[in-house]
């Protein structure tokens, strides 16, 4: 019999009953990225982030303003409606509200109704980023995810973005242990080394590293040409993933000669900003900044790490579909198994789940509707 | 806070549930249009009304009869069979049903099964219409909402149809309120001047109307052109949306020179029946009759209102697809804040429910399924 | 009033009650087929069976191999994978498994686990047929229902294959009476004759066949031109329709010139193998073997009777189709009536139905989960 006992099995599934997973409910308390700064401009963009339904847009003055999608009065959603000036007029009876989502007039009266609104949700604008605040907690600038390279002159990025048909949990879990480099990406950037190469952990705050050394070894192509080892076995490849919040993942890498010695030898770093932000339980808009901190004026460098690499994520957008696709049929005898380098990903999975559960059980409890009186009609003179 | 007080929220969830939503149940007993008359013919027409699955047909005589789309055998929908002479013959095992719905045939067999047979449901067939009772209680040719005019020879009418991506109570609402005029249809029949132009509800016995005077006015092209007032800026523009039964809603309007004495100025008159029949909670089969009763020989104004009209209910076709998106996902912290101009439709909405949840009540409460000795097989010799 | 009575109603419901339809669980004890034989090579195949997701390889020396598909580490399905000699590679993080199912190497460590592994599926491969035994219970060779003609040289067989969108248990009931030769392939291998010739129903222990004389008869082209009756109306038709296992059913029919007296008279012999394996509760594979012995060296008559009888095949997959799309909406009041040439398939339906509701009780209850100590990282140094 080689499959595991039942002992096992049950513990399988007792160890993955504390790890997030797809059907974790969300975490609301975060920052995340709701789109690229160039994304949102004078017109309505729409889009739904942890399952809610928001617009963006910029005001004259070029501030970016998120609300809640949904018309207050009959729920038409706004992105259907008007950008007029700084404000939105719904696209049904024209209700229309300031960018702090008041509810500023009812065009079937005179009288606008007050203390009315669609929800606001606060927004910071840095680098190539708007990151946005969806939970019932207060907004702290100082809880964004550090990321202070994407705004630092000396690395030179490019960006993307895939619609992923997965769960962020499984992307986040994808990007801590790149085991997988071999295998999932055995034709773009992984090579054969790679899954064998020690690895270690480090677990921290809210934080998760997994550090792997791939010394010697030959680069893949969208390394090699740009240090210039093409075909050269004695390259050190030096990678530490690292999931800093639930809406961010940098992998930093360094390369080098192996063969210097260590002082004056140059290196080359380069580094990945990960940015899942969960759409549905499902599907999750994988936002990707990628920099470098060398060679910054030639353009083709840029160009080919970027198609290089844009070619291995896509990859990883394929996996993680045919992933989602055995996630979403999983039944009452579902169990995974975990190994050595599966350990800075549980307990990222662990976190998650803290998290999560948490935020639920600080909800205000659904109180028993009251039998209330007929509603007066709001604004009504 | 822009967004509402959670004692308002509260008030507005106990005023929404006593009104009909999406998720009402149906309501039976009463007449809808199944069908245009001309659509039903010497074949089998299926179509899904109320959730049931029905089909229509013509007897040679060119009597309409609808009948249950399920043989009784295997359940093999008849609309894949024949129409043999008068009866319907099942495309599996060849049950054969005379138009009452009898089940007179079994080809298997010498000896037909007496007593069996699939529903026939009462139909009406008068002027463009074909109406149809699917309810439990006796079909009273009385009940038949009214529209006189659409048999009557003065009113020139011209048809359509579409297949709308929305509940039925949404557009009852939609019709019963027209301030969405100036935005929803701002590009086709819609004016800024609408929306803001005085109002008044008359609340009656099963019966909701809002009338509206939008005086003076610019008319849009499509009345504009018909009576000769194209970018006149005195025309009087007198609306009557009228709810006159789940099943039908009459917007009638008069339009006139406003800076002529009243005794003796001419008045152009067009009615519009909006005829929804419920197909699943989330699609509404939309049938529209339009006529006028003015020009009655001139086929350009036909043509011309036709055209313009359609355009701008393809518009209503389109929002109300959207706002169906947006109520298909409601959750328990849903609600929606009315105003003045909602008032009818919020009786409307009230009759619904309490017809719907009457009509829920009555029906005989399932028995529990008794242990029968296992059944005799029918018509076995 | 032309519906069934109350009672009448009931008693169908309670009787129905008793029949295996859509909803029924699966048998799993048994022998399915999974592929056709020439299906299976040196690739992964992946195929749902029984709502099991499974993948089918043959290793170097030829030998069938059946895998259950999900990696237990991280649930990639192993399809996307790669066959490396005899073993399967995940393609995620490189896990791999010997053919029986057993995990061999963890790319990540030195150590590879030990009792771990996939699940493996006995499988039996005979002639065009691959069978695989999904079952809780041993699998055991000799409850391989009867199809030894499949491999007898004297019968010259062609093969075809149907994603049917219905269910295994409507393709058993659509085999077990046809009467539906007449309507379903009025147009195909029915003739109108069909449906009133006379029939006998053998009920046996799991095994349910109807017989059918139609005698004298026209034949349809597809058997008329290779037997030499075109257009003679004294042939003879004599049919068999047997249910052998949930897996597998056989139509067997003579046909001889009736007008020549018994003894000596030539007789042509064909059978059909109906090879339904459920996919889902929805969807079926449906595999089809088809074979005559006579003629066995002129290819015009494998092609014309294989052209023929799938043209006609095809018919009932619509149907199928059609029934599916009635039967996945039924509620509560669903009824259906049976007649004396259901008798066949109403025994059948039964049989499916306590084999079903017999293996789901041996199934071990699902236990509370113990709540676990952490689970020890499997492979950990």
């Amino acid at each position: 019999m080689t499959q595991p006992s039942p002992a096992m099995v049950r513990a399988a599934q007792a160890a993955g009953a504390r790890m997030a997973d797809r059907n974790t409910s969300f975490i609301f308390n975060e920052w995340y990225v709701g789109a690229f700064a160039d994304e949102v401009g004078r017109s309505l963009l729409r889009r739904t982030l942890l399952g809610r339904d928001v617009i963006f847009y910029r005001t004259q003055e070029g501030r970016a303003v998120a609300l809640d999608n949904r018309c207050i009065h009959r729920s038409f959603p706004l992105s259907e409606g008007l950008l007029d000036g700084d404000t939105v007029v719904c696209g049904y009876h024209g209700f229309r509200y300031a960018p702090d989502g008041e509810l500023i007039q009812v065009p079937s009266q005179e009288r606008c109704p007050k203390g009315l609104g669609v929800r606001n949700y606060p927004v910071i604008e840095r680098g190539p980023l708007l990151w946005i605040w969806l939970g019932d907690e207060a907004a702290d600038p100082a809880l964004l995810p550090p990321h202070d390279w994407l705004v630092d002159p000396d690395w030179v990025c490019s960006k993307g973005y895939f619609h992923l048909q997965g769960n962020y949990v499984s992307l986040h879990e994808n990007l801590l242990d790149l085991t997988h480099l071999s295998y999932l990406h055995a034709k773009s950037f992984g090579t054969p080394d790679y899954a064998a190469a020690k690895f270690d952990a480090e677990i921290g705050e809210g934080r998760f590293a997994l550090l792997r050394d791939v010394v010697p070894t030959t680069l893949p192509p969208v390394w090699a040409k740009p240090t210039g080892m093409e075909g050269y076995p004695q390259a050190a490849r030096i990678v530490r993933s690292e999931f800093l919040a639930p809406s961010l993942h940098t992998v930093a890498v360094r390369f080098y000669d192996n063969a210097l010695p260590e002082a004056g030898r140059p290196e080359f770093r380069i580094r990945t900003a990960h940015i899942p932000t969960p759409e549905t339980h499902g599907t999750t808009h994988y936002f990707i900044v990628h920099g470098r901190d060398f060679a910054q004026d030639q353009d083709w460098v840029t160009q080919h790490m970027h198609d290089g690499l844009f070619t291995a994520f896509q990859e990883d957008v394929d996996g993680m579909q045919h992933l989602e696709r055995m996630l979403e049929k999983t039944d009452e005898d579902f169990y995974e198994i975990s190994v050595a380098s599966d350990r800075a990903s549980i307990e990222m999975r662990r976190y998650l789940k803290s998290r999560a559960d948490a935020e639920a059980q600080a909800r205000v409890p659904a109180e028993e509707k009251p039998v209330a009186p007929p509603v007066s009609l709001a604004g009504v003179a």
